[in-house]
């Protein structure tokens, strides 16, 4: 016998319920069991996600590399538990896995990361599932040009974040009607209500005014769930963000819209109650729809690469350079992609962009989405190059962090760095990048003193999977090594010795040349130095150092333009540390560290890099002082 | 002859312009003269300015500590020479000094800095003017309670930066009416234009849908200028977001509303014939109205610091005793405040909140924010204590930084550091904060292991001025010290020693605890160990440490619950290291260091404290393969 429409309706309804009902009962089974994490905020979220999988989502669990798969991405990545409860629905793991949650060892992170091949990155950190959505939404329209949407789910109180409205502004400016962003409103933050609470107009305009289309539901109204992804389903050039009401601990009378129940798990007897009021448990599996099916895309290199080369004796920042290299990459390899935050004529992103604007997408001063871009473009297997000036990355150290727990493939340059900016001002100044990036997990510090060098590390970045960073330098500085010259990440050049050396200076970058000053000076006063540039900061090259060590009776420079603290400085001490395997080499240097100490202001770069006691004057008052 | 209401107008208008035009011929002459600078960015918004200080700012130039002085924060550090022409044109400085703009040893700097007396804080990093004026505006309405406004020159290109949206929700959070923002909406940034350009309304949508009384004017219309102020100032509980249309270069048809004057200083012909253009130079000195005079604000002690204490054999969490010890320093000190992001209940923040609500201030999931509101407030003379997870502090990376170079006075707490927070998982763990905190200029690095200790450490924050940092734990840790013990910044505890020890372990926080085991279990085997409690990571205790390796042959063993690079390994390392005046200590160290070197998951404390190789396990076994 036929259904009605009516009927059919209310079967649905009564599929969808039931699947959300099973969401909220595993959220709650998986947590009792770890005996930590959020079920009620998983709750809230429960009928939403269970309209999405049933019939919206399109996924192939079993090939998570078809690129016509849809994304979803947890931007409220406390709710994991609702995650995991998904992926048992979607037979993507066993219900003997979900309840590994939070266990040492498990996949099922407190908090997802891409272990698991159906979470595209780690969340946890709020307010950047958004804007890395904006990366994929880019390559979704412009470079992918394929048909799947990015569903992020968001919580209410990360709608705080200003990363949130970084990823509005590009979303829109971008056109990126491939995103459906769904706000779980419950109304209930960490330790009491947020700042808007369950004012659903206001984040509506908000959203408006910043060029979204806003659609407010009832996010427990299933049929308006469903009304609602069909409508942002139809957006073709707006993104979409659906504002839905919950409520958290939705399905347990006992706690609903109770504040004093974030990041709790249910004792278990309260965990039965719960369980029993929801209907118990079930093990409905979806047959999640699968988009057409395919192969991974692939990028295979067009032509060879040809590397920029300047000619020795020359003088290029190697800024410019970069540019120059990243133009390079670009025209060899089609999964060259950039971002800059606003800033390409100074860093030279631009040199890329105007020869290849379709693989260009300017960020404007927004440094986390700047880097949640990179890390959307990452995603989609493109090989993302960020720059801004040096000193603005800190602005997005959260999103670098968090690129790093997201196995994220992302390259980054700042340009502008140290003292020897000159003028600017200490603002402008980075000082603190070199640490900052070394103490990013897995992370590649880079710091070329020339336009040859700077290519080829490019190039090396370009191969390379994870996090790393190169530091550019805004003066000219003279271009000392041939065109073609290999400079391997992990190692480091041996620029001057002989059998006299008494101490060994290291340096990079600008005070290379620095070093190179001050080895002249000293020559003509009779002095051998040993001159190493350290191009790669991390990981350092530990065995010239040593051999240098050796050979000068353990007395060694280090001078940078950074702070003393965390920079090439500590790079070269840690190559004579030991860990728990590896024991203390020998033999034990004498490391003095020039870096800069005191608050720099305007200037001439010379004033100011001889003001911070890093110029060549300092180096061979130093070398003097050590040779007695 | 009286003059006619009409005159008067005409007369006054005529006032305006001249000032306005001085205002652009010395933003150009200065920058002219020094070869750098902004001077169109400077062009757009003379008249804004010039309106501002011929009728509406309140401010006796003289006495710059003067509480009921009004703010004046330009966001846009770039138009510096607007700013310094205004301090010229109030009287503040000489054209003599105005001409030293961005030169070696200049108080005017290429960026605003505060060691010009009438600069709060440093800007150049754009987008924190605004969240630093909302701290002003929360002492001005609730603390101060004093008639002063705020008044943010704002770029439209720094309106893509997420923390200005911060500042928005903030502001209208808390009616800070007492804010008067105005958007020098120039249409161009530094590499062509700006994602809204000219769209006032896009802006002023923005601004509504945040809660601010939007006003849209013609930036070059006096008369429209005036009456935009005086709405603003008879706003009662809303900020205001004037949008000023300008023109980039205003004044000099050659270069208005042209691209690619960015950051440009005008050759010495150009400017000529600009200053002719403008009318040529003045030297109008406006009589700035005054405000009414007071004494700087004081804010004694009120009582004498009770510190809590805690018994000996007793467990608590240090972040537990951070929210203990800052409600006693607010019973002693008035001037103590606190602001969190919305994890009170996790750093003990709300500790201080229940007793104190008049001085804490919710900053929600707004870190940039957090920071910018401690920032602000600390330029009224406030201590301020802010707090989230030390993980988080990483999104305020730049605000910090910025801090630094505003020499503020800040007091940072973060909490759930390191892999032994537990299930939870990487994305909430702090395992680069010291790292970061270290580079940070002239900043304090603590860490404390117990209750006691942090709270003694917490009574020498409140005395510091500048910027410190101390690391709490997640899990409650034995009380080891008695109530009432010192430890002194820079200091460190030798907690275990004796002639005969064998190798010395560095440890702090979580770590000590595991370094007093091992101590226990190698003594058992009959190996001694020298334990050190580096509570003071910077600075760092050299003396003792020096003193340490001299006893144990130079064997050292940092145990830390941070990635292995920037944290407590490296500050040791620090110790034995040199700089041009100081020569390397003696003896050299043989410095081993276990730290976090794997991406950690999920999974009960100890068991990634074990999987890390920083517990009491590890460190036995790495004495002994050192012992021999």
């Amino acid at each position: 016998m036929a259904t009605t429409p009516q009927q059919q309706a209310t079967g649905q309804q009564q599929q969808w319920h039931e699947l959300a009902q099973q969401l909220r009962v595993d959220s709650i089974r998986s947590t009792t069991a770890a005996g930590s994490g959020h079920p009620t905020s998983s709750m809230s979220a429960a009928d939403l996600m269970a309209v999405l999988l049933a019939d919206y989502l399109r996924y192939d669990f079993s090939h998570p590399q078809n690129p016509y798969n849809d994304h979803l991405i947890f931007s409220k990545g406390h709710a994991s538990p609702l995650l995991y409860s998904v992926f048992k629905a979607a037979g993507a793991i066993s219900d003997q896995e979900l309840m590994t949650l939070r266990k040492f060892g498990s996949r099922l992170e407190g908090h997802p990361v891409p272990v698991l091949p159906w979470v595209d990155v780690a969340t946890g950190s709020l307010g950047q599932g958004l804007p890395i959505s904006v990366g994929i939404g880019l390559a979704g329209k412009y470079l992918d040009k394929l048909p799947y949407h990015i569903w992020v789910l968001l919580g209410d109180s990360e709608m705080s974040e200003g990363s949130c409205y970084e990823a509005l502004e590009l979303g829109a400016h971008y056109k990126l009607n491939n995103i459906i962003a769904i706000l779980d409103m419950n109304r209930l933050g960490q330790r009491g209500e947020t700042m808007l609470g369950w004012n659903a107009d206001a984040y509506a305009a908000r959203a408006r005014a910043f060029g979204w289309h806003p659609i407010e539901i009832d996010g427990h109204n299933l049929d308006q769930i469903s009304a609602a992804y069909q409508e942002a389903l139809r957006q073709t050039d707006q993104p979409t963000l659906i504002v839905a009401r919950t409520i958290k601990g939705k399905g347990f009378s006992e706690i609903e819209n109770k504040d004093g129940w974030h990041g709790k798990a249910l004792p278990s007897d309260m965990a039965q109650r719960a369980i029993a009021e929801l209907g118990g448990e079930r093990n409905i599996v979806v047959n999640v729809h699968k988009p057409q099916s395919a192969e991974p895309l692939k990028h295979d290199a067009t032509a060879p690469l040809q590397l920029p080369r300047y000619d020795q004796g020359s003088s290029v920042a190697t800024r410019s350079a970069y540019g120059d290299g990243l133009k390079a990459l670009g025209a060899s390899r089609p999964d060259v992609v950039a971002v800059d935050g606003e800033v390409s004529n100074s860093t030279y992103a631009e040199t890329f962009a105007k020869a290849f604007p379709d693989r260009y997408f300017e960020q404007y001063i927004a440094e986390q989405q700047l880097i949640g871009s990179a890390v959307g473009l990452g995603v989609r297997g493109y090989q993302p190059f960020a720059s801004t000036f040096a000193a603005f990355f800190t602005r997005a150290y959260d999103f670098i962090r968090m690129a790093a727990i997201s196995r994220a493939n992302i390259k980054l340059t700042g340009s502008h760095a140290g003292v020897s900016i000159g003028e600017d001002g200490p603002s402008q100044m980075a000082l603190e990048d070199l640490s900052m990036m070394r103490a990013v997990f897995g992370s590649l510090v880079l710091y070329p003193c020339d336009g040859n060098q700077t290519a080829d590390l490019l190039r090396q970045m370009a191969d390379h999977r994870g996090i790393s960073y190169m530091r550019t330098t805004r003066e000219k500085t003279p271009v000392i090594y041939g065109p073609g010259e290999q400079f391997p990440v992990g190692g480091s050049k041996v620029l001057r010795q002989s059998n006299a050396d008494k101490v060994t200076v290291v340096a990079a970058g600008i005070t290379l040349h620095e070093a190179l000053k001050a080895y002249d000076q000293l020559q003509s006063q009779s002095i051998a130095i040993r001159v190493i540039d350290a191009y790669s900061v991390k990981p350092i090259d530990a065995r010239t150092l040593l051999q240098a060590a050796a050979a000068t009776n353990g007395q060694i420079v280090v001078v940078e333009d950074h702070w003393e603290h965390g920079g090439l400085g500590d790079a070269v001490l840690e190559a004579f540390s030991g860990t728990e395997e590896q024991p203390v080499p020998q033999p034990l240097p004498k490391v003095t560290k020039l870096a800069v100490h005191s608050m720099p202001g305007s200037g001439k770069p010379e004033e100011l890099m001889n003001a911070a006691g890093i110029d060549a004057a300092h180096i061979v008052a130093t070398v003097k002082r050590l040779v007695g």
